[in-house]
């Protein structure tokens, strides 16, 4: 068994560290985040932070640095108020990973890979083609983080397009038959099959406390 | 394609709606929280929210709702200052999926379920034994959501326990080997395999800027 403390990790080679904390937190979602900014130029790039925050209202949220290539995600929803959401899929991992790299402002992800923009019910900003999930999407509110000098950016669902396939009868929307992949760590992506599907749990009766 | 736009989801049953916007966001971590009152009972509970903030300093967050079972957590954390994280694994997903029911704070999930408690090193909340990551989690800041009423919870990693076997020579917890599990919506599981690392991706040079 390894152990790492609060002063092992501080200590560490800053590349160990980056592996090793982005991999402890679990499997994460891949999502490509489309914006435009206010002279037309489009941006595409990774995350892997967006995260369920409640389904009424239907909020997403996702933290992004203050710095480098994803200042231009924050500065265009900031410019426009709006963003989409793409699921990464098997098969565009390879042209996904790629919109990590730092390129200037200037120059948009989508004329740099193979990745295509999409432009859907006069939405302004642009979805991924061939993406099985995409979500249109309008900015709510932010937080910044003081303990990193990250900021919790929170969106509102205001479309959501998902394939017949994917939907089961009750809502729920198979990740797996759409390919959808996940992250582990920095760079790690696999493709998951769902394994089960678990029922409501309520209490075990005898572990009821009874009311008065 | 189905396509729901935010009236269609307001409008929606509200259990299609949790099952529709709970899957909609991708896959998600799969972790036991695991804390314990000033009277020392323990308690653990199921999140699929756990999230990498950043790993210098080493922060992950999650958002908890202030009302129900998941309460307790969030009591027991501000009570004392410290939880732990534990991966939900092949073995014990029904156990941990089981953690979602609401059980009266006097009761210990560790008692009406098969999931055993383990007191490691001296830290005071409860780790999940067996749980193939597991992390001493110590307070560190909290935002109230204002867009429905979450919180944000922040913690520093204090200690972090992986075993060998998953740790890879640059820092990569190669989570498959683990079996860790992923979640998709509210109660679909699956345990991935890792299909592939990718490289740090750099500019393609013919699109670089050159500085002037």
């Amino acid at each position: 068994m390894a152990e790492f403390s609060t002063n092992d990790i501080d200590q560490m080679h800053h590349l160990y560290r980056i592996n090793l904390i982005n991999s402890c937190s679990g499997y994460k979602s891949a999502n490509l985040i489309g914006t435009i900014d206010k002279q037309g130029v489009s941006n595409v790039a990774i995350f892997s932070s967006v995260t369920h925050l409640g389904s009424n209202p239907p909020l997403l949220g996702f933290f992004l640095r203050p710095t480098t290539v994803i200042r231009n995600t924050y500065d265009n929803i900031k410019a426009t108020g709006i963003f989409t959401l793409n699921h990464i899929h098997e098969e565009i991992l390879k042209e996904a990973h790629h919109t990590s790299a730092k390129y200037d402002h200037s120059i948009s992800e989508f004329d740099v890979t193979d990745l295509e923009e999409d432009y859907i019910d006069g939405f302004e900003a642009p979805f991924v083609k061939g993406s099985p999930i995409q979500l249109a999407m309008r900015y709510v509110e932010e937080y910044p983080i003081k303990a990193n000098n990250t900021i919790l950016l929170i969106g509102k669902i205001e479309k959501l397009y998902v394939p017949n396939e994917l939907l089961e009868k009750d809502g729920f929307i198979n990740l797996s038959k759409g390919k959808v992949a996940t992250i582990n760590g920095m760079d790690g992506y696999a493709i998951p099959n769902i394994k089960m599907r678990l029922e409501y749990q309520r209490p075990k009766p005898e572990f009821v406390i009874p009311n008065d």
